[in-house]
């Protein structure tokens, strides 16, 4: 008992969500805050998730005809001037380069200060996301139909001065992809828009065990400067929705802002249909309120920077070479043998010398999905001693080493397989049908109030009416609920079609 | 003749040595200037060698005990101001963040324009290396011996405001890897220092096939703030130096200024030793002017972006599919059966329909080492036709298909052995043994002069003299010439073992 009261994290879910999750981040060692504000520091066992998920995107962007590109971090203030309501969406969150040196200053006590000197003649903001930027090279490459489709993608920081940070879901800076497509026709860019919407989905699935609802953004949820903004939609374990990626068909939005231009078919001057998408470091915040529980981080295997830690026991110093020996030789053996999700197993032995509980702990907390543990007596048995993360963490199977190096993918995909039904069934339980306005009224009352869905044909007038009144909004208009059989709006009262799903929102 | 001047880059290099490098860049569409004042735009080929490069090299850092890790991009000016000579060294090139929001705002004739507001109480400089911010986050993180070494890298985009910016080698945003490391005694640290500096070495030679000069820095060029500066000078054609990567040992100068201190094994507080080293784009640079001849880029097979082109000659609509066909049949089989440098080799079926010569000459420009052919003949003889970068570009040789999968893998280390084999010798003709003032004076006065190597006794004064009087530096002290036997310093005579390595650079 007071073993588990020093080695879980504090306070619990139930006690405090928020603080929970600050918790476990810190004691999964992260990330944390820097001095930068609301920007973090991604620590190694953080960043090697977001390798994992990048590394894995990218094959999946690559597969899907998208190349990368680096594009420059700063913008010219004249660029982002060019579509009015990009400009304004993200006027706000700016931060601004206006100098390019430094001097050296004596103030009055004569101690040295650094000053900013060399005003430039135009300022340029940080991209907080890059259309402007990339439209204007695509301007430059784009000349006939036959330079067509641009199929783009970068890595890259970007930065939005954020007022109310939190570690990895809404940061200053952070880290994402953004794709940047240009086609012929408006056909050929909804197509795009489309399969990177199910691309997202589907990587969220198979890969951080996330189930999301896929759907389409209001008016009012929009992209700045898009026509239209598809959505993946998770929610956590507090019943919040999390927007983890968004992709978006432009219309001709920016290529007229930017003459992104070119000779059709019939020889007329036409402008390139755009898209653009992404999804960031926020994915690691997704995936942590998802998934973790009182113990700490539980990590979806094919992300786990190692997903096989083990931890040789050695009680006496006569048997101390042999048990690691065999540690080595598993690790060795693991890597060359076992593919999961078509790579190489990554596995970690913990050779350090530290107490073995605070080890396990240790572990537990940073959420690898496997445990090993092999002693003097194991060795004798050719036994490993298995534990698993999505089990009760004092649970321990002995099975033979031959098993487990046969069974490993096996069990890395059960455990994916359990994190997603479990993630599964705590969405389905709490998404609710709702057709009346005082039941929907009531709702947001409770504690950690559960997304609601109803049927829909408001004005964005209204929906924001609403939202405001409940601190809500509209998560997306499911796409697989859009052809229901009509019924009454739940405000208005008019025939619909449509279903939106509401609820509160990280 | 008419299609060797359409299809060769304009100028020659020894019409115009810079002029042609731009060309090159250009005709191997590798990258492109931007409005963003000296910030370039990296498209996807020259990206996918970087791609390649920052893939190779994190396998190189891994092995060797590095982890990853994201730092902030924004710096507090506070930070700088630390370490004086660190921030003396930089400031004159710093970007600053000074604002952090816009507003719109009508002009005299009404137009709208987005003016900066939201002013920092205290400015930002965007990163032009991380030693400072890096430091700060070392100085949490470490509180006993136990806690070191920390051996951390980052890769990331810095900024450095260059006056006179050139795609790749000098641009004011580039993209590179910064290795950050904490020791507890000085010999770790030195250890560290030159494990990495090796490690450059090693990776220029091997996975770029560019011979360096590895060597220290004298004072007047360390990094600012360092004890220790080890550098690789590459030369390139025209016979200037490129330091194509560096690693400083920086002793407890920025331990002491951010108290990265800890609790020794007597107990006593004690200043971590650090080092830090980085490689950036400019390596793309390096190797363009290393091995490009008349004709455009020609690329080491390691980090080409696709190594092998596969082009379907179809002549008759009648042999058109069954030749695609096999062109994709052979694609198939390489990407699974051949292994170059320990990865899958990267094969590229150019489907394009576009003339065979336009097609050809442009796979030359980007310099793909190896050119198949197959058309309707080669079906029936079951032969390919192969054309190397490293050879003429009509040279053509057709050999069994059989025979070339079997040998793909040879023919690419054989492709990368001869351009380490000619950049050797380039080098090695143009290293001067130099010990009369007279000779060395005069030297500096032709046209592209090589470098000269002279013993080297001075001070710091008589260098930056002799340099500027030159426009020449010491690129370094070569590591396997300190032990020569004693002789006259070339200036002042004096008694000296240590020799110098003079040269004009980029």
């Amino acid at each position: 008992m007071a073993k588990q009261q020093q080695s879980a994290v504090q306070p619990t879910r139930e006690e405090d969500f928020p603080e929970w999750y600050q918790q476990v981040v810190r004691a999964a060692d992260l990330a944390e805050n820097s001095e930068t504000r609301g920007c973090m520091v991604i620590k190694p066992w953080g960043y090697g998730i977001w390798e994992n998920i990048q590394q894995q995107l990218d094959t999946r962007l690559k597969e899907t005809g998208h190349q990368n590109a680096y594009f420059p971090l700063l913008i010219p203030l004249s660029y982002l001037e060019k579509e009015a309501e990009h400009a304004e969406g993200f006027a706000t969150e700016c931060a601004v380069v206006t100098h390019h040196r430094l001097e050296v200053e004596k103030d009055e006590e004569g101690k040295s200060r650094m000053v900013p000197t060399g005003k430039l003649a135009e300022p340029y903001v940080i991209r907080p996301t890059s259309e402007t930027i990339i439209g204007a090279a695509f301007s430059r490459w784009v000349e006939s139909y036959r330079d067509l489709p641009l199929l783009i993608n970068q890595w890259a920081n970007v930065m939005r001065w954020e007022m109310r940070p939190r570690l990895f879901l809404r940061t200053a800076e952070f880290l994402w992809q953004e794709g940047h497509t240009a086609h012929e026709t408006k056909e050929e860019a909804l197509k795009e828009t489309r399969t990177i919407h199910m691309l997202y989905a589907e990587f969220l699935r198979e890969h951080l065990a996330i189930p999301v609802i896929a759907g389409e953004k209001t008016e009012a949820e929009r992209f700045p400067g898009a026509d239209m903004t598809l959505t993946v939609e998770a929610m956590v374990q507090d019943k919040k929705a999390i927007q983890a990626g968004t992709s978006h068909y432009l219309g001709t939005n920016f290529s007229e802002a930017e003459d992104i231009s070119f000779a059709g078919r019939d020889g007329t001057k036409q402008f390139a249909h755009t898209t653009s998408w992404g999804v960031s470091t926020r994915l690691i915040g997704t995936l942590i309120m998802a998934h973790s529980d009182d113990d700490g981080l539980i990590l979806p295997p094919r992300v786990a920077p190692s997903q096989i830690i083990i931890i040789p026991v050695t009680p006496k110093e006569a048997t101390r070479d042999a048990v690691v020996d065999a540690c080595q030789a598993l690790a060795k053996v693991l890597r060359l043998e076992v593919l999961f999700g078509n790579q190489p197993v990554r596995v970690h032995v913990d050779n350090r010398d530290i107490g073995g509980g605070v080890k396990k702990w240790e572990w537990v907390k940073k959420g690898a999905p496997i445990r090993i543990e092999i002693g003097p007596r194991d060795l004798e048995s050719n036994k490993v001693c298995l534990q698993r993360r999505d089990r009760a963490p004092n649970e321990k199977e002995f099975i033979p080493k031959e098993d487990f190096i046969r069974n490993t993918s096996e069990i890395l995909q059960e455990i994916h397989n359990n994190l997603l039904t479990k993630a599964t069934e705590l969405r389905d339980e709490n998404i609710t049908e709702c057709t009346d306005m005082e039941t929907f009224d009531t709702h947001w009352a409770t504690d950690q109030p559960g997304w609601l869905m109803t049927p829909w044909s408001g004005s964005r007038e209204q929906e924001e009416e609403i939202s405001k009144k409940h601190k809500i909004t509209i998560r997306c208009l499911p796409l697989d609920q859009q052809e229901k059989s009509p019924t009454a709006c739940i405000l208005t009262g008019e025939t619909t079609s449509c279903r939106a799903i509401w609820g509160r929102s990280y």
